[in-house]
């Protein structure tokens, strides 16, 4: 009888946790759940046999290498710094390990020692980074194996609103964490687009965007996300002369979002303290020029020549132009913007979200130009059994179930681009109403 | 007999030097000189007697030690960072400590045991931060000994040519260290203005420009300079409604360097990897959208709507347009952009710097509104003897001979912003060829 321990048991894990709980009397397995949230937890494992709640106190190092002494999986879906902690303690311990994080550099560096030992370490397979991995490999695979090259390949995803509940002028509410939301695109994003290398800074990012259609949900647009550059040699395409990667979201809102941006209202270096009677349109004022008579929408479209309505109405919809007070008066600017979105930007309990995943490649054929769109949509169904919690879940669920079950024969430390792994990944998708729908268009060569 | 440590004798030490050193057998003490360049030092100090130059090893800590022992009085020029360390070595020792550094707070921590122990610590006291606190402070006192109150004060300085060696369209040379230039303005300014509180972003910071005009030498543009608010109580100002401080360019440079913030090639937070045969023209489209067919001059010019032939020409002159290959291929684009413009923005031999320091009062008076305009121009003689080192160090060699006089008799750990330091300091800087002349204009109350 193998045991799976399933360490974090938060929002993101509600389809995992089902997946993982149901399969365990049939394929007579045990499934451990340690988390902070004991109570949570144990309802989520009622009437559920071969299963077990445990209180995680992470910091309790015995606890917790007692607790991976007991299984033959782990699975981490703690915060990320807390992986490689994990995965030392899973490696020591013979025992593999399976997460939805960015493999870091931490975990590269044990590449060698997993290698030895025989062990599957498994990362980055969640949504994003997992699925696009998993979806767009495939296609690349396919490419290479007709002997076809790729030319340009774009891949955007984004967390959304399901269309019947985009209900405020931005279309939009957190559907993860809100602080990366906020913080999103800091940095500098970088790609390649025809052979030439293009650096964004962020303050360029929300102006630079592509945008794509879907039949059925309408339009989106994305920014620039991250180094696009270091996935050329993940997915083995060096010399594609055209490669980016973004975030997707409803139009209008990056031009919106924008805003706080060139303000400088997403900052998060400096703390402020501002005083108690401190109104929303007083912290808007703060980062407009002074100006003796002006109001604050006129200083803020003098600033903003090209300030539209739909822009206008985003801000003003969030309260930024009351006298509302701000819910925070000590923090970053980030911070107090984060609360301030957090009042209007919170799902309801029968909100659903919505992922979308678009690839878009470019493709080289004798025949002539090949461009293959590839999509998933995936909507929730309110906001526990989210369309998030699903993507990033069912992908980790699946890995570690057809690995139990001797399909992926892999070791050593991967990310799932390996046929070996994403094939019997995609297939299991499939059945549980995960899977992209194609097109393909070929240009005749003129 | 007193024995004065200087520990580090670069390039803005010149001065300091020569003021001791020549002070050295009038006063009868002892001068002596440490730093990693012993023959450049030995050179200064040719003819001049009770001097003794040690070569330094700052990791040393038993010669540190040592000589630091031999010291009635330390004089820190060393890099900013091993401040804390000297000074904590200095005070174990019972040693005065002199820097024209910020007091950081390390050091703040220890005003309690330096105040204990009867020792002088005194820090700030070079340019910037340094004459801007005393001329500042003498007249904030003024005002408010006589009973009014300050409004506005704005203060703001530069490091640039003497208007006779502006040779080039930026009127711009290095007459500081490199890296801070490029890297100048990153993080948030703040400052406040009738009453309210303003948060420039790094990105909007060299829009939000004052003017200030001089006589003989022309106009000049300033941006605001990193967190005025604290300054409110170094200067007793808790309740001002105007306080900004701020960096001066000569006109038209700001405009210019704002490009490259806006395209983000000042940016320091990552790492590119150029090909070898990259050009400037190919670094500068880096930093632009992709286009099938614009030059990148054209891209540029679409991008910046007001980009006028004065800002225009400055980029060219820099050669961002030519097929000049880039100095570095691997770095930070902070990096890279300092090469590009390190073989341009050199002084040479001949060429003389210039420091100019404005503050403007706005002061309420019995009499009505009092503008005082305090105004601070100082040319160097070349590009050894700068007005930059002549500035930094008169203020440090002035003090620590004041100090050794008797003539000040502060105790602790201050900033020369009470009468006793900076009054004493001011009169001998005057006699030095540094001193302000003031305007005052009194609008009659209406």
């Amino acid at each position: 009888m193998h045991t799976i321990l399933l360490l974090g048991g938060g929002k993101s894990a509600t389809y995992l946790i089902d997946y993982l709980a149901d399969q365990a009397p049939i394929k007579k397995r045990k499934l451990i759940l340690a988390d902070l949230d004991l109570l949570a937890l144990q309802k989520k494992l009622v009437g559920k046999p071969n299963t077990e709640a445990v209180l995680l106190d992470a910091q309790d190092e015995e606890q917790l290498t007692a607790l991976i002494e007991r299984a033959d999986v782990v699975i981490s879906m703690l915060p990320a710094f807390l992986h490689p902690k994990i995965a030392k303690k899973a490696l020591a311990l013979k025992k593999h390990f399976f997460s939805a994080s960015y493999e870091s550099e931490e975990m590269k560096q044990m590449k060698g020692d997993i290698e030895q030992s025989g062990l599957l370490f498994l990362n980055e397979c969640g949504l994003d980074p997992g699925i696009d991995h998993m979806s767009a490999m495939k296609i690349i695979h396919e490419a290479k194996g007709a002997g076809e090259e790729i030319l340009s390949f774009k891949s955007f995803c984004g967390g959304l609103l399901s269309p019947e509940n985009e209900d405020n002028p931005w279309k939009y509410k957190f559907t993860w964490n809100p602080r990366n939301v906020v913080l999103a695109g800091q940095g500098t994003s970088r790609y390649i687009e025809q052979g030439k290398l293009k650096f964004v800074p962020y303050h360029k990012l929300f102006k630079r965007l592509d945008t794509f259609q879907f039949e059925e949900i309408g339009n989106f647009e994305g920014y620039p996300n991250r180094d696009s550059l270091s996935y050329r040699s993940v997915y083995g395409l060096e010399k594609i002369p055209t490669m980016r990667r973004g975030t997707l979201r409803r139009e209008g809102y990056c031009k919106a979002w924008d805003i706080f941006v060139q303000l400088g209202m997403t900052e998060d270096t400096y703390e402020v303290n501002l005083p108690e009677d401190f109104t929303l349109r007083d912290f808007l004022n703060t980062f407009l020029p002074y100006h003796p008579s002006d109001p604050v929408e006129e200083k803020l479209t003098e600033m903003f020549s090209d300030l539209d309505f739909p822009t206008f109405e985003k801000i003003q919809w969030l309260g930024f132009f009351s006298k509302d007070l701000v819910p925070l008066t000590k923090g970053t600017p980030a911070q107090i913007l984060q609360r301030i979105l957090e009042k209007h930007w919170t799902l309801a309990p029968e909100d659903k979200d919505m992922i979308v995943m678009r690839h878009v490649f470019e493709i080289k054929t004798p025949q002539g130009m090949k461009i293959v769109n590839s999509s998933l949509v995936c909507k929730g169904q309110d906001s526990v059994y989210t369309a998030m919690a699903k993507t990033v879940g069912l992908p980790l669920a699946i890995a570690v179930d057809q690995f139990l079950d001797g399909n992926i024969q892999a070791r050593g430390l991967h990310i799932p681009v390996i046929p070996e792994i994403y094939i019997p990944i995609l297939n299991s998708l499939a059945e549980s109403g995960i899977s992209f729908s194609e097109t393909e268009e070929v240009l005749a060569s003129s």
